[in-house]
This record gives structure tokens, C-alpha cells and sequence, in this order.
């Protein structure tokens, strides 16, 4: 995949998507059709990027295992696309159509299975610490879906359990991208700390972001109809802000439409309405550049390399961007 | 979990189910209770009793190594029940309801993934040849479905396809779990093939005995109802023979059911009696003693042992199951 950006590892990300595009060959047409269509739809390749810029920070030379693990976890976080667009009724993703609901949700399921097991067929070849690291991740975001599903229209939820819930589903993977790059490049125990911290504040930064463009993102620019947290009941940073220290006009209304089961598109309006009003989004931002932030600290572990200023630029990009 | 048969591994059996059990423990306890619940309904263990006793008849010792990797393929073998019962709209196993039925299709998704994941954390510390090996299965599982779901309806399906679906989707689990116990037990290329041999035949064998049971099996003892291959538009064997060489009172009666989308139960009855009718039980009964002879044969391959007398019984045992 080509991007307009440039952290300075895309021949490292072309051989990613070499990776992953050679693993997902099956003698089943279908099952590499729906894998290519997701991993299309799988987006910007930040997760890739922290990965392989954590191993050239450490000074990391030899990137084909750098190059396998990223692919595993680009191949965790495509699964786990196709089978949260399942559970959370997502029907669209970078503008085209979720995958259960283009090729049917058997095979949307299979698929996905399917790219877990080649996530690990890969990861499974690495020493027993990274097959450890790499199981972690995925039992955090099934926790993490577990976690995020009980909380559905909880009103009540705060922002230590919000935070919680980020970290696994989006944080940790994150995370654990930047720790194996940084152990695989032969960085020192400090080094690979330093590392998990700049992946697990920028992952949470990014959901942040993701959260806010859920409010006042543009459908277009987005590629989805903004609004489907609230839609799903999945009470985020901002709903907490609205509900708790913002000046909502209608708390018990908000209150009401997070809390009903089905909402339809005009209550959905109404609740991103009274959370835009409610300076939920601004304080949002300010939370997202203080995750950011830390993010920027924890790189002061690393050696000043130009890995190191990509993981910098790399850290505004995630903060500013629109889509 | 206690058998009422023995095949000289139970102690190994209850170092699998403790393995298993440490494994699925979660800080989320719906997790741990959901993977209880379908593990509970697993049935008879044929798969690691496969793998156990393959290890013991090449003369392997150090049981620790198969019970993990019996472990991880029952985990396996456990995310598909999940999955499985998701898409074919399977109500019961086993007496209780499916897991999506009892705790939500949201929540047994995620539980497949968890366990697969569980599977891999246990899979990915062995030689890379095993992970390859366990990879393979699961990459053969998510194309045996596919192909399943590709072939519904499909009045034109072949016995030669038939197998080749059975194969993925229920022979090659047990095939590579013949082979892995064999491979850790020290056994020659001989003794592994042998044993892989053995575990792919007696696994066709146990498959068409499973589309046996849900033409003629009683729904108590069966803990299921029957009728379900025929509801869901799953050709099998006996549904092959019956269009194909079947004294078939109305064949184009049973075409157009098996052919139907959404069939009413009056129908699967029809269809049911009809294939009872057409000799195609029979037909299926020798069939799966041609494979199970097959296995025995296959044993030929190995030492003469205990262990490969119990491999013996499984047999006999596989074929005259009731339930």
C-alpha cells in the first residue's frame, strides 16, 4: 500500500504486505479474496510502522524477522476488524461495505479465523517470549470485547474502566508492536520499556482520536457514518465527558438515548449534538495530546536516531489526523 | 472428564482436561465460563486419546510434550464448535443449547477467538515443524468450511469432494494429531506416517458415522436433533448415495427439498425417510468400515503394544457409536 506519508520505512512496510499478501494464499479463492478485501480496508499501517521503526531505534539491522512480526500483527488486527464489524453490526470501514455484509457473515467468520491462524503460523516460529507476547495481545482484545460488551449503554462507566478497555483493544497490540521490534533489533531492557511506552500512550492517543472522529468526523473523509459508538452504545471518553463535567442541555435525555437498545439515526444525532455542545471534544483533545505527550517522553529512552524523529512525527500525525 | 470406556490414557486425559482448564482462565469470567461450557460439551475426546495413544505406541515417555499439544488441538477443536454452530444455525449439542444461544453471538464469537489464541500460546513453543503442523489444521478447518458452505445445496456434490470436506473439516485434526504424538514419542518417519495414516482414515470413518447419526440417530441419545445435514442443505454421503444410486421413492422430490433455502422440519422428514429408504444407511455403514479397516490396517505400521491394541479398540469403538 502507498501512503502520502512517509516515516521512512516504506520499502520495510512494502515487504509487510509481501508477507502478508504471500500467507494469505488458500487453495480456497474466496478465502483470499475476503482476506485481501479486509487487509485493503485495514487502513494507515501504524501498527506495522511502530514496529519497525522501534527495531531501527534500537539500531536493529537484519528487518526480515522485524518484517514477519509486524505482518503476524497486522494479520491479528485484520481478524479482529472482521469479527468486530460482525459483532458491533459496523457497516462500513474506509468507505466500502463491512466484509460479513459483502460476502456473508460465514464467511466473514471463517476469514477471520483463517487470519488468526496465519498470524501465528508466523508468530509461532519466533522464540517462546514473543509467542507469549503476541498470545497476550490477542487474549486482551477478546477481554477487551468482553469488557467493552458488558459496558453497552452503561452511563455510569468512568474514565479509569474507558481507559482500560482502550488499552486492550487498541493500546496493547500497539504496545506489544513496539516491545518485540525493540527486543528483535537487540535493544537493551530499557530500551524495549521505553519502547512499550511510546506504542501503549500512542495507542491510546489514536482510539482517543478514533472517538473524537466519531463525533464530529466527516462521513466522507471518514469513510463511515460518523456516530456508530453511540449508535452501538459504546459509551467512549467523550460521552463520559458530556455525562459527567459537561454542559450538557439535556442530561437525562442523553442519558436515555445512550441507555436505549435500539436507537434510530435521528436520536443518534441528537446525542453527538448535545456531546459536540458540551466541550466533551475539546477536552477530549487536550487528553489525547496529554497521551501523545507521554508517548513523546517515553522516546527519551531510545537513542537520537531518524527512527526516533519518524516515531516523533509519527506521534503528530496520529494526533491530527481527520480520518 | 470421566468416560465410561478406557483406553489405557485416562490419567493422560485429566492432565489434557487440567491444561486445558488452567489455560482458559481469564479476568473476564464470562470467558472462563463460556469456554467451560463448550468444552464441557466436547464429547468423547477421540482426538486426544488419538494423540496419546500415538505418542505411547512409538514408545514415548515423557508424557508432558503430547498432553500439551492433545491440549491445544481440543482447544481447537473447541473454537470450531463455536464457529461451527454460528454458521450452520446448530441449536443443541449435546443436550444444551449452543453457546451463541445461551450467552450471545457477540460473546461465543469472541470465546472461538479466545481459544483459538489459547491454542496457539500452547502450539507456538514447539519446533517450528509443529506449529506448522497445528497451522495447517486450522488453515484446513477455515477451508473445509468454505468449501462446505460453497457446496450447500449442491445435489451435484461427489462422493470424492464429500471426502475432501470431511478431510479438512474433521480427518486432518486427527490425522496431525496421530502424527504429532507419534513425532514427539520418538517415533521413526515409518511410525509417523503409520500413525497419520491411522488417524485420516479413522477420522473419515468417524465423520460419515456422525452423518449416519443425523439420518437415523435418536435425538436424546444423540443430545441433538437429528436432520440437521439435511436442514442446513449439508450433502453427505447418504444423501450422495440416495440421489445417486438410491431406490429413491421420489428423487426429484428429494432434490428439490435438499435444494430449498429455508426448509420447514415436515420436509427434513420427508428427505430423512427417503435416504432411510434408499439403502444409503447401508451403503454409508460399509463405507466407514472400508476407512475403519483402513486404520487398522495402517497400524500395521506400528509396534506391537498396548497402546496399539487400545488404537485397536478405538476403532470398533468410533464405529459403533450411538452418539
Amino acid at each position: 500500500m502507498t501512503t502520502a506519508w512517509d516515516f521512512g520505512v516504506s520499502r520495510e512496510l512494502d515487504l509487510v504486505e509481501r508477507t502478508i499478501r504471500e500467507s494469505i494464499e488458500s487453495e480456497e479463492p474466496l478465502l483470499t479474496e475476503i482476506s485481501q478485501y479486509v487487509i485493503a480496508s485495514g487502513g494507515k499501517r501504524i501498527r506495522p510502522t511502530v514496529t519497525l521503526l522501534a527495531f531501527k531505534a534500537v539500531g536493529g539491522k537484519e528487518v526480515e524477522k522485524a518484517v514477519d512480526i509486524a505482518a503476524a500483527l497486522e494479520l491479528i488486527h485484520s481478524a479482529t476488524l472482521i469479527h468486530d464489524d460482525i459483532n458491533d453490526r459496523g457497516t462500513e470501514r474506509r468507505g466500502r461495505p463491512a466484509a460479513y455484509l459483502k460476502y456473508g457473515l460465514q464467511e466473514a467468520l471463517v476469514t477471520g479465523d483463517f487470519l488468526f491462524t496465519k498470524a501465528f503460523q508466523i508468530g509461532g516460529k519466533f522464540e517462546d517470549e514473543i509467542v507469549d507476547m503476541t498470545a497476550r495481545v490477542c487474549t486482551a482484545l477478546a477481554e477487551g470485547e468482553i469488557r467493552q460488551k458488558r459496558h453497552v449503554g452503561d452511563v455510569q462507566l468512568d474514565r479509569g474502566e474507558y481507559v482500560n478497555i482502550i488499552t486492550r483493544k487498541t493500546a496493547m497490540p500497539i504496545e506489544t508492536g513496539a516491545r518485540v521490534g525493540a527486543l528483535l533489533g537487540g535493544g537493551r531492557l530499557s530500551e524495549i520499556n521505553a519502547a512499550g511506552e511510546y506504542g501503549l500512550n500512542l495507542g491510546i492517543a489514536f482510539q482517543i482520536v478514533d472517538d473524537i472522529l466519531d463525533v464530529v468526523g466527516d462521513g466522507v473523509t471518514l469513510g463511515k457514518r460518523p456516530g456508530m459508538d453511540i449508535k452501538e452504545g459504546n459509551v467512549t471518553l467523550l460521552a463520559i465527558h458530556a455525562l459527567n463535567d459537561g454542559a450538557v442541555s439535556d442530561r437525562s435525555e442523553l442519558i436515555r438515548i445512550i441507555r436505549k437498545r435500539t436507537k434510530d439515526w435521528g436520536e443518534v444525532q441528537t446525542a453527538l449534538r448535545m456531546i459536540q455542545e458540551s466541550g466533551a471534544v475539546e477536552k477530549a483533545r487536550a487528553e489525547a495530546r496529554g497521551f501523545g505527550d507521554r508517548a513523546l517522553e517515553a522516546l527519551g529512552g531510545l537513542p537520537d536516531t531518524e527512527a526516533r524523529r519518524h516515531l516523533r512525527d509519527l506521534v503528530e500525525f496520529v494526533l491530527s489526523r481527520h480520518a
